[in-house]
């Protein structure tokens, strides 16, 4: 199992699912980028599941601690170690699952590979592996700032509904993060009619990177999209990642015009 | 610049359009796998400009050979380096672009990140950069074989024209590798329609794997996922990874009938 | 700053000397190995300051606390976390060194390099960072056992005061851990002495590793020999490392009688 | 097998002893350091077998050429290749060699790791390996100069005759390479002796590296030390590796005279 994540900025996260804690590790940030536990509690807190009536109902306060190399408000250059304890793991409540694998939850791809069963809600295959990624994120995101760039994700598509309009402030103010007001409350209602139903819908998340300068990431095997499908793939709920005109691209002649989006990430 | 990639099979590819060769090292390769140029050669004049109307019309030989890593016709465990000579450089073509940057080509990134201009066919960025990798991929798929396992790539749309049936035989026996009679037809002529308004048409691949034991990659950050789509998206022309459902997946609420092509990578 | 180390099992260490806590992420470990808090304490206690009149007097109960990779006894083949609260970090005891850079302890380079001084006890660059290495090793220790290796260490020389005897059962039994009955009360005597006079003494270890399979590690670069010099290298006092003959080879013609300890690395 | 060492300099080795040639890849270069055959081949003629009565008598050539990486005489920032044709290798000469295996060339190391013989001269382990080496050493020298440091390594020891003097510019004009006009005459006899008596001699390398900035390396892991023991333990004919005082520094109270070479990388 490798848990490391990255060249220059290197994260290796840890911890399952109602396992005591999860974490991550983070090696190559520069030092003097301010830092404490508050700005990344942020990031975490709109992570968080049970936050409105459309996610994961799991309450999880989420602390996040700040174990190694930060001194004095400022990162050190020495190695990050970010940790977060686990205050609502209740294996118990996963007893029933002990002989019963799930679909789309890994159960059996890691029996198959380790011959040891940990049920307890997916381990480290559980959604919950996210936690050290967005406190790595939250940390990026610092970096980021400090260099006049900036990353801005939100939700384009749930099920059939497509959001048309990207109003950006608007995207931090609803519980489906997206970008248009008409969208948003029809996405909402799609979500909650499938939990009804018993049922769950996929969606489509837009990232929008911008202060981006020339020549940033590497050629040939660790070209930026490369760099950014490895990441994003390897969070298990993604299936599909296009950047720029994507898949469109297939079906346009060189000759059409750019759609507006073409400088975004998607 | 990073030419490496792969965790337990590593491949480093080397050389630019132009330059004098082009090839491939290999680490990882397990001993006794039967490999000879010949079997090599193959997938490289599978690759080959210049083969068909459609294509690029560079002529290119592209004649690979085994600097090390094979004895006696089977592999020995130890570093495997391919090389192919470039018969058809010509860097004195490309004097008129010594002040023009092309567009989609790296041209203008790979000057602001160098500070250097290597005008000769857009040099590593160049497609033939690929050569190392379909050589890499030779030796792979023999790997891939012993162990029961197989790989084939082909031709599901370009442009609008989007294959519907899927003879995986056919698809080796047409310049554009479609799986669809009636498709590859139309395909070609696209492509011909095309080059005529000195334009080209994009496409989409669908690979299918068979023969894959369950467990297979590493979870968390290197999932096979993960990993298909840092090597693909590591191509430079390719702009989108799907992996199953794909796209698709967000529209689907999970209780649809899965597609056909499920079992595959797409 | 790079804080892994290894490539089948791969270790993260994390923490500064006063610091909330340090401690390590350990990538590979395969399933189905018996851990516990308990067996990675002892090792952890072999290491641990204040013992003894001979080591450091900083008092440190490092009670490791096991966070993920380990489900009902035994490992899970995932990600292992192990961490260790400092319950005497008092950085107020170093305001004095605010100003100060002592010699050798990487105080200069590191405020060269990073343009930040941690002064709490060295940061990053403490022995307390050995709190990881130790922790990791007893999990690789475990993973040994099970293929019927071991791996045990021992002090060979004190300054001027050489271990003549390998009597290894003993070597555990003393608090300078010399494999010998005679030097080992020379070495604890010279150890105070020195440090009466506001001194310390320098030392050798001889590692003796047993029921190794030939064929272990990597050719060429990754060569046993290579990684483990890496590793013991990567501590920051030791300053040299012999394996076989070491430097002894150079005088010896090759026709020579070998040493008894030929067998055991150095 | 790995056959890359370094991270922000890395070099990918081939190639066999006998076989049809050897070299080297490296990525991370920076751009614009002059560079060309002749530079590289100077290194290389240092290295070369058959230049006098005291080394190995087979004869090789070793003519580099630049694959990739060099555009109008420097290096463009993109991967370097450098490969030498073997024009000498003639593995009817270790056929004797088939059914016998050699101490100290990891014939039976190898066969027993990979279960297959390469019994041309050690193959891969072959001390021509180093041909890769030292090709990439001399683009590393050409880096180092931009930044006005340096690298040099003469022969200190040769069996029991140690070079007491320190004449650097002499280190280059005699066989043996020593830094001692008395010891190089005699470590020159010492060797031709007992060549004729069938035997070699080991000996003792020391590295003067002169112009490196403070906080070059990076702290734990990959600290300085450790990645120069990694690189030289990799070489098959290596066993021991000191920095700076070394193992003297067991011996030595602190409050002792550092010795005049304390500087240098030993």
């Amino acid at each position: 199992m490798s848990s490391t994540f990255g060249k220059v900025l290197t994260i290796t996260t840890f911890g399952e699912s109602h396992g005591p804690a999860v974490g991550v590790i983070l090696d190559g940030c520069p030092p003097g980028i301010p830092l404490d536990a508050e700005s990344i509690q942020r990031d975490l807190d709109r992570r968080r599941p049970g936050q409105s009536a459309v996610t994961t109902q799991r309450k999880e306060p989420d602390k996040v601690e700040v174990l190694s190399g930060v001194f004095e408000g400022v990162t050190t250059g020495a190695t990050i170690a970010l940790v977060v304890r686990s205050v609502d793991a209740r294996p118990q409540d996963y007893a029933n699952l002990k002989d019963l694998f799930r679909p789309g939850h890994a159960d059996y791809t890691y029996w198959k590979k380790y011959g040891v069963r940990d049920y307890r809600g997916s381990g480290r295959s559980s959604g919950r592996e996210t936690v050290g990624r967005v406190a790595a994120g939250a940390v990026a995101r610092r970096i980021l700032e400090k260099e006049g760039a900036g990353v801005q994700a939100y939700t384009v598509q749930v099920g059939d509904l497509v959001a048309k309009e990207r109003d950006l402030e608007f995207a931090e103010q609803n519980a489906v993060r997206a970008p248009d007001r008409k969208a948003a409350v029809e996405m909402e209602q799609a979500i909650l009619k499938a939990r009804e139903a018993g049922d769950s819908l996929g969606g489509v998340i837009e990232i929008l990177a911008s202060g981006i300068p020339a020549g940033l990431g590497d050629p040939v095997m660790d070209k930026l999209d490369a760099s950014l499908a490895w990441g994003l793939m390897s969070i298990g709920a993604v299936k599909g990642f296009e950047v720029g005109e994507g898949f469109a691209a297939a079906r346009a002649a060189q000759g059409d015009q750019p759609p507006q989006r073409v400088a975004g990430l998607r």
